[in-house]
């Protein structure tokens, strides 16, 4: 298998294919970005760099940050942290507040708000630092120095944290948050201003394609049964309430961020990464989906 | 790896567990069963078999027919299939109505009630004799004349099938029903009524962990494509709410009945039919969901 | 007060106003009302008729016969019927299901579908011939034959009695349904299909502005205890989703349909029936909404 | 009608009925109350004061606040207040905040939390002082200085207001809310931690029955339509979700708290308080509630 050779394939197909869709806007600081962007890395085991468009141009991770901390906590924490936070798909959208108060505080998942907002709350009272640590843990996970932080994202997403903020209370009256709101908030927005490019992303996730063994960090990041559950909820709860059709049409484990970046990984096989800021209605990038459903489609294999 | 061998462990150690949970009772005839059954059938792509304990006994696969329903009408409609019911994971119970009603007539997913529902009146416009095309049609998958009707448990459910009746009614009032209810009804009630052993089960499932292609019938059931798509329907949706965790635990495609079975498959490797009567609140087999967690923890490969 | 007067000026000023609605569509017979018709039909306690435009013009009830059945079987069962339905606003659509199912299949009042479902099975219990039975009692309430069916309307809706029958069916899962699903759906939809002007309306409502003496039927339909419970629930509960608007606009206990009528009273006074068939979006005839705000506002007393 | 007879027939009835509910324990100070307790205060239209049992003792008059400052706040903001919140039934717990998230940060009325949390918010807009506001035009509504301020249970409920605080942030997000959310919360803290007995909570209450005027503030409060609009108001939502049963079975406009109060008023004749601190499953006062069902059917009247 090529794989440069297919995701320059990939890319063509997918820009040929005109899809057009809307880039977010709930935050004024992300519709600054051109909406033309697109670019595509994939690494394979070997951590060979495979890359075509945009694939080295920065942008906002946002909820794919969501696995870097539920990896951090998760490694500390281990089997304990599914008393807090489940690992069910949440059928609604991801800011959804109706879903906690049925499960009465505790969170369908890590990747929908209110479960991410435990799981950095769980790492804000295991990390002396934990804005530094997550900036650290990242940098490990992809062997280089590639976490920026946009200031403007954060000032920006701060200033409408309202949302998330009343999330965190309704945790706290359930007795399911320990820190100080406002610190934990802040540290939540920090890991979702963090920019960085396809290929630092995809070198990033490598570990997940791996049993857990990064060969970027040189070190075994979780156990292979860790790493293994880590992907499992990649592909039930990834991608907000459009996971189903993800797994259905593209079959990989991944996690999309509203900044228009997808993280996926095959196990055994690779990690990849794709970014193009315009979003379907469910908030996940309509040309890193169709560029993933085209690659597994090629290359005759999915996790199925 | 010697798969008899591992079976045999693996029951072992479940049954060491004394695990405990409650036999069905929404209808009469399934408490009836020996609650202490307990089987495992494996199959290889070869068609090697593999059991031990009760995995030759029949019992009622209730829902786990859903997935030879779903692939009969897949193979007919395609993708048009996908303009009457969902593909995502609903995180409410199976039977509920709710969701339904929030998501205007088009069910979640095949496997809730109301999906199930769609496809059973789907089948019915394309086969001029519903029931024996789906008796004629499982035994294709197995290789061999197999299904029982069990006509206590289907008098039953028949006499117990008003909540189901209300949701095809739902349905139709939403014009996603086309077929005389109580004739589809019937239809439904006869699939959940089928009996096999865990042996019959594994081999009809055979085709989906081979692309599609079954050993048994010896001959193409679903392209590989199509193949894909209903294994990633049963790891985001195949245990009713629980299909998360099961992701998470066991991380193999699967689909349970209320009927305490259990089939799943790894793609490439085998398939695998576990019965234990004894279900837990979410209406899954404990002993053989527990089973499939030691297994997939021995193997140290799932499809993540 | 001249009420001849006082409903002639609000007559006048509503149709100044030009209010526009949508005349019910959910079955095409509604459609065929001319949508400018508007009557007022206001009954003192001594009988004395008061009327202004298409008071005399019969119209369908739709709705407004929820009343009449409440009222018969409220009579038969007394506080026993509250176990099988409860009093509460609904807060939601009145042909919502999400709802019955949260509460286990205990509608929330009498007046939303599932409820007056339940109202017409224990109906159908207790009286031998439920149609004619219905016919006589409001033939009787108003004083003289005036109970038309409007056979087209009701053919009409057992053809798009989907929902109700699914409803039926779901309360029989509950167990809370007696009597043969298709038979009670025809007595629903025949009361639903009542046609009459809003003289006679008026007539027939007038024992519940009277402690429930009807000076019509010259007897006691209810006790003064039962009488003031229905006007309770028709004030909290009359006007679907918009119960609370009509009693903090209006503040008279009323029934609306979705043929566009409104019956209501004000107790110790007069009772009072408004029909225009342009509805808002919750189900309620504009006009008749606001004629008995004005005619509230000028008489400057409610119950408040 | 000697009202004093009939309050102390009331009394004696419900003592000897030995009714039994469970103290609000949502915050401890609250517990502390003597379960026994129960007292009655009527006040007529010329203001003669007719008490028995524990009408002069204090007690935390918890959600019955939510009127007085609705009252100041219709007042000042007429009816562009009913942008900011709805006047419908809420059919929910009156802290759910799903039905917020539904309605897209618009309370469904103003005495559930959200609603008066916009009230607060509302009154904070338009008053400097807004605690001594609240203070000083309760005082006059009574006509005498009687506010007084349990400080343990302020800042027992200031440490137990996650849940407010959750809801306050969640209307921001909907732009629902315009000042400091912790100035809001002290200020909805400190009225619902004002103590007054039945007597003063009665003659506060008086304007209500008078259409608006107050002949202890010996001015109107409110005019005819406002006060008669505040009334229906009360007896659609001022039950929480048992306002339906309170229509149904008392029929009076009126308002509790989970201190054991309830405040209502006859139109045109009396304002009453009863108190007692044994809570049904609902949250409102089991003999309270039991008190004013006895007293309509011994007047024989009702609102009906």
């Amino acid at each position: 298998m090529d794989y440069q050779e297919l995701i320059s394939e990939v890319y063509q197909e997918v820009n040929e294919l005109d899809l057009r869709g809307k880039v977010a806007d709930y935050i004024p600081e992300l519709t600054k970005v051109s909406r033309n962007r697109f670019g595509i890395a994939l690494i394979d085991l070997e951590g060979k760099v495979y890359g075509v468009g945009d694939y080295q141009v920065p942008f906002s991770i946002q909820s794919i940050s969501k696995v870097f901390t539920l990896t951090m906590v998760f490694h500390k924490f281990r089997s304990k942290l599914w008393s807090r936070v489940n690992v069910e798909p949440s059928g609604n959208p991801f800011n959804s507040i109706a879903q906690l108060e049925y499960e009465k505080g505790v969170p369908r998942n890590p990747f929908v708000n209110p479960g991410a907002l435990v799981i950095t709350d769980a790492l804000t009272s295991k990390f002396e630092n934990p804005t530094q640590s997550i900036r650290d843990y990242i940098d490990e996970l992809a062997g280089q120095h590639c976490v920026r932080i946009n200031e403007e994202v954060m000032q920006s997403e701060l200033q409408h944290a309202e949302r998330n903020t009343a999330m965190a209370y309704f945790l706290k009256a359930y007795k399911n948050f320990d820190n100080d709101i406002p610190e934990v908030i802040r540290t939540y927005v920090y890991q979702c201003s963090i920019e960085m490019c396809c290929e630092e992303l995809a070198k990033a996730f490598s570990y997940l394609a791996n049993d857990g063994y990064s060969i970027f960090a040189k070190r075994e990041i979780l156990n292979e049964s860790q790493s293994r559950r880590v992907n499992a909820l990649m592909l039930t709860c990834g991608f907000y309430d459009e996971s189903g059709e993800f797994a259905f049409r593209v079959g990989l484990p991944g996690k999309s961020g509203v900044g228009g970046g997808v993280a996926a990984i095959m196990p055994g096989k690779f990690s990849i990464a794709v970014w193009s800021p315009e979003l379907n209605e469910k908030g996940n990038s309509v040309k890193a989906i169709k560029a993933l459903e085209l690659l597994t489609d090629k290359l005759k294999f999915s996790l199925f």
